[in-house]
This record gives C-alpha cells, sequence and structure tokens, in this order.
C-alpha cells in the first residue's frame, strides 16, 4: 500500500470505529436510563446523527469518509475508486466496526463483545434496509453534486430520519451491522440475522 | 412532456414520496415505541424536518422541491411556473404521496393502504391550516429572496415548529394530506375531513 | 411614518406575532400531549428556537428582526436607531405579541385570552432574567461583529439553552412577557409578576 | 499582562462560566422536571451544545474559546501559544467554573456551592474519559484544518453525542469537573473522584 492509501485506509479505520463506538455506546447509555423506547431511540438517533457530521467534516477531506462498504461499493462501481483501494477501505471499515464495539463495552465496563440475541428479520425489514441504502446513496450523491459543503449535514440528517421511517432503524451499513452483531444490548442484530441484512444494504 | 419536464416531474414524484414516507413512516415507528403522545409528536416532526432539508437540497435544483401542490400553485400564480408544468407538477406530488404511503406500510409489515379513521376537523383546525400554509409560503419566498442557500433549513425547521404550534400538527400540504388519508396510523387524517384541509392549505 | 418606517413595523410585528405564537401554541399543545413537564418544555424550547431561525433569516434584513423591546434598547442606545423610530418598532412588537396570543388560542379553539394565574416571582427568577437577557444581547452583538450570516442560528440556539438553564425559562423579551400575561397556559405568567420581568429584560 | 492578553483571558472566563452555567443549570432545571433520567440527559446535552455553539462563535474570534484547560494544553504544545499565556488562560477558566457554578445556583435559589456526593469513579469511567478528551482534541484539529468555519458546530455536536457514548457523560474538561464538584445536582461529581477525571482528561 502507498503511504497515501495507508492514511486514507486509517482514517476510514478511525470514523467507521468512532461511529460503531457512538452507535452502541449511545443505546447501552440510552437504554440504561430510560425504560421508553423511544425516547431510547431518540437519544441513538441524535448521538448518531451529531457524530456522523463531526467524522465526515474532520475525515471526508482525507478519505471520503466512507464508513461504509455500501458507500464505496457505489464508488467503485463509478470508477472513483479503484478495485484495490476499495479492498483496503472495506478491510479498515470492519477492523474499525470491530475496535469500535470492543471501545463502546469498555467504556461501560461490560464484556468486549456480545454476541446480539436480538432478531431482526422478515420481508419488511428487508425492504427497509433497501430502501435506506437507496436512499443513503441517492443524498450522498446529490449532495456532491449540488452542495459537497453540506454532505456531513445530510448524511446525518438522513441517518436520523431513517432511524424513524424503517423497521429497521436503518443499519444501510455492512460495517455497522457487522459491529451490530458483537453486542447483545439496544442496538443489536442476531449474527444469524445479519447476512441478510448485509446483502439487503 | 419535455425531457426536462419529465426529470423535474420525477424529482417531484420521489421527493414527495420520500417525504411522506418519513411522515407516516415515523408516526408508525414513534407510535409503536411509546406511549407518551409527545414524545411520538417530537420523533415525527424531527424526521419529518431532518428529510425535508435533505431533499430540499438534493432535489431542489433539479424541480424547485415544491413537494406540495399549495407551493406550486403560488410559483404559478407569480408568473414562475407554466399552468401546463404545474399540472405534471401536482399530478407527480399525487402520485408520490400515495406510492409513499405504501412504501411506509410495507416497510412495517401493514397492508398497502389502510383508510384513516382519526377525525381533524373544526374551525380552529382549518383556522390552523391557513395559518401554517400561509406561513410557510411566506418562509419559501422570503428565504428565495434574502438567503438562497438557507431554504432546505428554512422550510425544515418551519414545518418541525409548525408540528406544535398548530393543532392540526401542519399538514400544510394537499399532497401529504392524500397521502395520510390512506393511512390509519400515527399521521393518519379521515377522509371526509380531508377535503376541506385541502381546500385551507 | 415613512413608507420605509412602516415596512419595517410591519415585519417587527409580523415577527413578533408568529414568535409568541409559536412560543404559546407549543406550550398549549406539549402540555395536552404529556405529563411530563420536562418533555413539554422540550418540546417548547425546540418549536421556539426553530422558528425564530425562520424570521430572523426571512425578516431581518427588512428590520433587523429585533422582535423584543430590550433588543431594540440596545440598538438605540448604541446609535443605530433613532428614539423615534424605536417607538413604532416597540409599539409594533406589543401589538404582535397581543394578536399573537390570540391567533395561538383561536387555532387550538380557546378564547383570545386568558390571563395567567401561574406565579413566577422571587430574586432567582429576576436574577436569571437579568442574566439571560444580558446573554441574549452579547450573543446578538458578538455575533453581529464575527458573524453576521450565523445571527439567526445564535439566537435560536441561544434561546434553546436559555429555557434550560434559567429558572424563569427565560422571557429575556418584555413583549413575549406582555403575551404571555394573556395566556393560562404551559407558557402564562401572571400579569401582576410581569412588571419585575419586565424590568429585570 | 498585556491588554490584549486580558481581554483573551477576559473571554476565556466569560465563556467558560456561561458554559458551567449551563451544563450545571439545565441539569438542576431537567432533573426538576423530569422522573425520566434520559430525557434530563437529553436535556442537559442539548442545552450544552446550544450554548456551545453560540460561545465559541462569538468569543472564538476573541481568545480561541478554548474553555477548556485541556484543549489550551495542546495548542501549547503545539506552539500555538506561549505557556505564561496559557497559565493565564487556565487560570481564567478554573475561575470561569466557579462563578458559573455560582450563578446556575443563584439562579434556581440554591446556596452558591454544594459540594457534589455523586461517585463517577472506575477504570471505565476513565477510559471513556480519555477517549472523550482525545476525540474532543481531534474534532477540534480537524475542524481548524479543513473547516474553520465549522468548529463551532464540531464542538456543540460531538460534545452532545459524548454526553450519549462515554459513561462519564464526556467531562472532556478539567474546569467544567472543577465547576462541577461544587454542585451536588444532576451534573455533580464528588470531589475524591475528580482528580483522576482531570488527569485522564
Amino acid at each position: 500500500m502507498t503511504f497515501d492509501l495507508k492514511r486514507r485506509a486509517a482514517a476510514e479505520f478511525m470514523g467507521t470505529g468512532a461511529l460503531v463506538c457512538a452507535v452502541v455506546g449511545s443505546g447501552i447509555m440510552a437504554e440504561r436510563l430510560t425504560a421508553d423506547t423511544a425516547l431510547a431511540l431518540l437519544a441513538n438517533a441524535l448521538a448518531t446523527a451529531a457524530i456522523l457530521v463531526v467524522l465526515i467534516t474532520t475525515l471526508g477531506p482525507i478519505s471520503g469518509a466512507h464508513f461504509n462498504p455500501a458507500v464505496t461499493a457505489v464508488f467503485t462501481s463509478r470508477g472513483k475508486l479503484p478495485g484495490t483501494e476499495a479492498l483496503a477501505y472495506v478491510g479498515a471499515q470492519a477492523a474499525g466496526a470491530v475496535v469500535g464495539v470492543a471501545a463502546a463495552h469498555l467504556m461501560v465496563a461490560l464484556p468486549m463483545f456480545t454476541p446480539s440475541l436480538t432478531p431482526r428479520l422478515g420481508f419488511a425489514q428487508w425492504l427497509a434496509e433497501i430502501a435506506a441504502t437507496f436512499g443513503l446513496v441517492a443524498a450522498i450523491l446529490g449532495g456532491l453534486r449540488f452542495r459537497p459543503d453540506a454532505v456531513p449535514w445530510l448524511v446525518g440528517l438522513y441517518i436520523a430520519a431513517a432511524y424513524w421511517f424503517t423497521s429497521s432503524t436503518s443499519f444501510a451499513n455492512p460495517a455497522v451491522t457487522l459491529g451490530r452483531m458483537l453486542t447483545n444490548t439496544f442496538s443489536g442484530i442476531r449474527p444469524m440475522d445479519a447476512p441478510a441484512f448485509i446483502v439487503a444494504a
């Protein structure tokens, strides 16, 4: 790998790790503090959206701030990223997601990984996942074309909304789904249900 | 239709569809997750505002991002949009609203359409609807004149606020009202009450 | 009055009216929908902040978007607004506040005015009111100096925060206080307690 | 001290004071109004984020708006701020934090200082504090490099998110920790636990 690609892969690793840490950590905190599931989801959605704006603004100029194999795949298929570089990106994202879960767990004194037992499956959830991923890619491509400076906000706001209008709470991100398999908390997903999510996305 | 008009009508169709899907879908999700109506409305308002910012930013440069027959009518009456094009816009918005409801329902495993039984009528609600629509149009025209780049945010914030200070939860949009007739969930409106909302808007 | 001053006073009237309508209306709606006072205040604060951003962005270029006698007094004392024009501004703001309450009440089928019975008094609340008004003026002047385009957001965010760190829920605005005397709902203030608030502000 | 340094230290004093007043005051208000801890934390986080955007935008052009000894230390270690000036900054921040707590207490008719009894300790919390401070510094440095105009938003959003994904609710700021030792309310921290927080940060 060239130094530049290493630097960009490191940005993808750190960004995906921080994102997954925020998703999982805010879910754990919210679920501990309230019995109201809608309130927990609101906190989870706001924390996710806020950290996305920060991460995309600060790491976007380095790696493009994909943090998501589905986004990387779209850029590669459009000829914006060579396939070999895409592999480095996806590997960094997957590793970041795993480390992000461990970090979130350690910060609240949980074991590093606790395989999720939350079932999330069925045609409706897969449809939602496909729609959410399609919308995310559309928001990114539309933003890059018309208002590149607004992309961090567009992604944050899109994900905040998508948490609420998809029953899958919009994973829309195979790397995040990988991370969520490893946490048996608010944001978890049962490993045996995850492959369908990843394919849908 | 010219290719350009088709492209713009498609943007109106997709934008209105995504907007209605977010309005209805977030209402369903919120209502399922909490017994507190104010919390459900808060989630519904935030999801609607967030998706509006995204949709207006990314589709505005294509079609103007009306997503609303009342807005289209204002632009036509000011000579900014020919009447024939306005018809294409309104048709696309109505079709988008219908498809948006169906999508929201399918994603949570409900039947495609469930006529609403929620009564929303009375002089106060119609007054609120007139005021909300007037305010929305004023916000759009004022924004276009003084800060065109801020219009997506102005509309999102206006609608988020208007959900709370109008007892009708600010439909302010005949296409959205059409969609809401077709869902017997949090955001629904009884079809027999809808015509007055549409006239008021 | 010159035509220009009339136009500016009309902007102050409309802006203060819409602001008070949003403050009072969202308070009524929130208090009807939940038994949790913090949740009602959260909805009240978010709706107020959102409408402030919209109103200051769209009316600021016309009148400066004071909507507040305390702000008008500061601009006059700094020589930015002649005393005679300040009188027209304050009159318009007071009239707007009264009409705004009536509008909020009519939209929810309440009588036009219902004198408030909510006591809000004591040294701590007056201190909070002084601090809140000082902070608001500092935010406006600092914003005008360093980032004039950000002023609508600064005021909206400041008020949203000040709702929470002042026990008076930060009226910081004699015109809004006048309006709040006229509503016996969530945001009301007992008329006999209001003069101290107005002096403090 | 030169006049310029005095002016900058005054900005650090006022900014840190207002920040701590908002953190402590919104915590007190929220805890009084609801029994739901997640809702209180949501209000606390939103008020903190909102006031941070306002303070950094309006005071940043004067002093850099550190409001945080950890941030001052980073700038000094990178050669951006002489050590003697850093001392003045840190002194102003500490004094501001103390005054901010007193102001928040006086506004709600509490004694000026009430030493906290809330235990916050353990390896997980210290790890969270280190991670939160690292993330804050990364967000600031990344923002200054790529989007300096966005730094107020980046810090506000980062802190709002970090309240949720660190079990310490992200103090990430030794001056704020000092202030929090002095309040036995929602945001308090037991003095005997504070030194570890300050070292971690």
